[in-house]
């Protein structure tokens, strides 16, 4: 093998096992195993279990990041939809890693350059989601808020349910895309600018597709709860 | 001044220099000079610059989880309104150490207990929010799920107002409220176990609170959304 396709090769490898373990619990000598190699050779390629933490790492992001790409044709909900859905697959291959990955890179392991190769990852899909609300060029305070915040509740909620998996994924998928619309939502009931958005949003969206379902869904809850509430005036 | 006085004094201190400046930018100097005593003598009572922040961190995290602390009494919303204040009450007080604490421990203060503190600090939050909703025993899942999304949200939502403050701060508290409010909705939309909780919380919920206010705000546009979206029928 050249050196080139032999690095590929144990970034490969590294990725498949942080995949099923957690960094901290996977050693050279498991990857140079894997790999059909001795572990000095290993560290002909990489200097180190840093160095292919690092590399496997950006390989990781680079595939996350890709996943994102959706072409901006159709409804938002339904785009939104798929991209969530293959961020569930992702989280499928590489779940204990990423797991490991959005807690903070492992002490021992001293990869300070994870947090900014995360910080890319947020950065990629906060500008992606406003490229497909329109809103690249210069989005109202408000948005920003919005979008970010989604994107840390996507994060959150994947780290969830890693942690033993007991939601089912399509329901913790759909449930995503409704918090969405819930987060701007709240947000237009605070601000004419947001509600002008949302209602561009929604008015795309046909009623049998998950932000139609949750609109029915939203309308029928305000109207409990505004009932409920009603009880107390 | 005693041992313990002066490490209190010099905790302060730098409590202070990190709140106005990002850690990064205070050198051991500074907090010599702030606390008027000499460089040595402060490497007297911490070993560098990374001991004095890491027990600065702790008192933060310490005086922030603290803020949580609210009689079980009343409407639920009322109670988090009012938790929300004291933590953008903290925001105000340590705006740009916190926005570093949160964006991970600077790699050059090597503090990698950091993110142990500020997990802390996230499952104080949780705990909290569960006692409150009378759900700290055995909460489901999906409730879990929602009350962590929360936290994450606080949080993301605290990063993203700190950088510029371009929202009012009053509006963002209430928005961060709603917001509970909204998640939790999404998931009883999903879920009868989750239904339930949510009409329990919004039917002790004054009509002229921020939950009150919310449904009723949620009923408009879920109207206004199911308009739209029967446009497509």
């Amino acid at each position: 093998m050249g050196v080139e396709e032999r690095r590929r090769q144990l970034i490969g490898v590294a990725l498949d096992l942080f995949g099923r373990r957690s960094p901290e619990d996977v050693s050279l000598d498991d990857i140079a195993t894997a790999a059909g190699i001795s572990r000095p050779l290993v560290y002909h390629y990489f200097p180190g279990k840093q160095g292919l933490y690092a590399a496997a790492l950006h390989r990781a992001a680079d595939d996350l990041v890709s996943r994102f790409d959706e072409p901006r044709e159709g409804p938002f909900g339904e785009r939104l939809l798929r991209v969530v859905k293959r961020f569930f697959d992702f989280l499928d291959e590489h779940g204990p890693g990423f797991a490991a990955l959005v807690r903070g890179a492992p002490a021992h392991t001293g990869t300070g350059g994870a947090s900014a190769v995360l910080d890319g990852v947020r950065e990629a899909a906060y500008e992606r989601m406003l490229a497909h609300l329109d809103a690249s060029h210069n989005p109202p305070p408000r948005l920003q808020l919005v979008v970010r915040s989604w994107v840390a509740l996507a994060e959150s909620t994947a780290r969830v349910w890693l942690d033993g998996r007991r939601i089912p994924r399509s329901e913790v998928e759909l449930q995503l895309v409704h918090g969405f619309v819930a987060l701007a939502a709240v947000s237009a009931s605070h601000d004419a600018e947001m509600a002008g958005l949302l209602a561009r949003v929604l008015a795309g969206a046909p009623s049998d597709g998950p932000f139609g379902e949750l609109a029915e869904q939203l309308g029928l809850l305000g109207a409990g709860a505004g009932g409920a509430a009603g009880g107390y005036r």
